[in-house]
């Protein structure tokens, strides 16, 4: 038996794709052990030298503006725009937009300039974005005014991105399909680094598969489901952050039919 | 019941201060993860063009030159001016001062130009830049010739500054005040970060009073009082490390009522 | 009782040597760490500014080009100059050699202009710079045409470097000896760093000897026996890694002569 979920992560556990990084040097050593317990094979490169050719093998590109520069705003553009011209997704995780004009018009620019397949950030990140009323504290959201939802079905259909907006009920929207997913557990908001994780998991799962808010969704829920079992074990932030990678390395597919909690509203 | 240690955490579990870093790039997961742990939020940002309005958020501004280069400087300085336009607390960590110049000169820059609440370092590293004869070999002590609480409390007098001398015994004096800290464990030297992720710790109280000389002895107190908890299971640095964050952030204030070793001197 | 593998590692734990790394920004906590429970004391300095004044207290230099700018050329350049004007050993881990052309020239031109004492890397990566037939992708050996054997020893002969082909079976040569280490266990390919972290290992290990051949192989036996010892009580990658820094850390030099896997053909 398969679902459109579980198909997704035994494409991944059969090709193993290659997930370009540049992102920050706080969870880098996370976001490639993640991508390697997902299923992928994770390369981290910034260098303006490089990065047109490195981003040739890759199956997908994340960009994580979570400790930026602008030697890293050049880099991303570059590498963003190479991606584009072979049809690699692009997934960007603006974390910290709203908290600093740097971070919030680096993001745009980038949504301006690249053809991003996939942005994710908490409800503050992309409200700021959407153009609604949030507030970003440092990097986390402070809230938004509106309903989540909608705000995120709309920002979709305008911009033909798919958005995550990331919470404990992460939202995935492509303007025409929207999805719940309400995996996870509260311990993940207590270790650094599983939002800018949650997006190489999306990259991976992105890199197999066309319907981005389907792979998406299953990408949040694999994350989510590693969390509740990493959580049944562990006796604080520190064991949970080690068990989360055990968890999310022992998934199997059919996981995603018994125990992913995916909604379509 | 309460003592003026335990009421630091509570205000600090209370508070949820951010805690904005400059930090070197080997430990700074590590600092991020103990400050969430502690009670505080972390946010690392290094830009010119963006500390000045990020570390406007912050409670404390932590500065650790463990991987120094000339950007670094000049985002220490920027942000530091910053946060002492609004009286934001600053800890300095000055990591490898007196291995090479470049840190030695450094860290004496910025206890110059900036009003450093907290210097914390190791025993050759402040009897460098208090000017006694002390030696740093990497970034490790390797020494220091006199009376270490009679340097720390002089420094602190003459310059102002609450100076944390750490070692197996930590010392803490503001010049009035003197506090010697005896939790912790050896295994705690076993670990690349502890040193900073202390730092760190003393960074999220000195968010929450006033009183720096009190809320460094508190922090220290309780990071150590984590490590000799953690310590009891662990099998190695490996997982002493992965224990001591789930023991800080399963501390409780009242803890530090029962379990601190905090004597004054 | 001893043997050579073994009084490397008596020497590691009684001299503590200072290994300077240059490396790169995702697993450089990771190398710090294993340097510590291996034996060592790590420190990491990249400025150019103090890269020659912290060198001087090394036994030796690791340099690893994972995450390869300019200015890290530059600073490794530099400082493998000061190493090698005061013979202290240089190992060069030529992480992506093969997959773009800033790395495989930057690895080529460090290879020329610097005294490398040991180069390790991948399958891939030393068939690139060795020149014959070989794949890498993105930081993954991709294969290798031609008998690794043959080729690790000729090259080794040809350049005078002690030369570390790691794989399933590690091949070391230094032209004259060559070793074939069979510790280690599939694990080790599952998280990330694994690589970075045996020539930190390696590093240490060639400051206590002038036999680079029989350090490096005792290096990756120690570093193996680590590894099959963790898998032994890991239920996934997070918890292997953790425990793999708490099986190195206990260690014991007479382990190398029970344990070590190292035949020389």
């Amino acid at each position: 038996m398969t679902n459109p979920y579980s198909s997704v992560f035994t494409a991944v556990r059969n090709q193993t794709p290659l997930v370009h990084h540049i992102t920050n040097y706080v969870t880098v050593n996370d976001c490639a052990n993640i991508t390697l317990c997902c299923g992928g094979a994770p390369v981290m490169a910034h260098s303006t030298e490089e990065v047109e050719e490195m981003v040739q093998y890759a199956g997908a590109l994340v960009l994580n503006i979570g400790t930026l520069d602008q030697n890293q705003t050049d880099a991303m553009l570059l590498v963003g725009r190479a991606a584009a011209a072979r049809d690699i997704p692009i997934i960007l995780d603006p974390v910290g937009a709203g908290a600093t004009s740097l971070r919030t018009n680096t993001a745009r620019r980038l949504i301006t300039e690249l053809p991003i397949s996939v942005l994710k950030g908490n409800a503050g990140e992309i409200g700021v974005l959407a153009g609604v009323e949030a507030q970003v504290r440092g990097v986390d959201s402070a809230g938004i005014t509106g309903d989540a939802i909608s705000i995120t079905r709309e920002y979709a259909a305008q911009t033909k991105m798919t958005i995550v907006m990331s919470g404990p009920t992460d939202i995935v929207s492509d303007g025409k399909q929207t999805f719940l997913v309400e995996n996870g557990d509260p311990l993940m908001g207590r270790v650094s680094g599983t939002g800018c994780m949650a997006a190489s998991v999306i990259g991976v799962c992105a890199a197999v598969s066309h319907d981005r808010a389907v792979s998406s969704a299953a990408a949040l829920a694999a994350f989510g489901i590693a969390g509740e079992r990493a959580a049944k074990t562990a006796c604080g932030p520190g064991s949970f952050k080690v068990a989360l990678f055990d968890e999310l390395a022992a998934l199997k597919p059919e996981d995603l039919i018994t125990d992913a909690k995916i909604r379509s509203v």
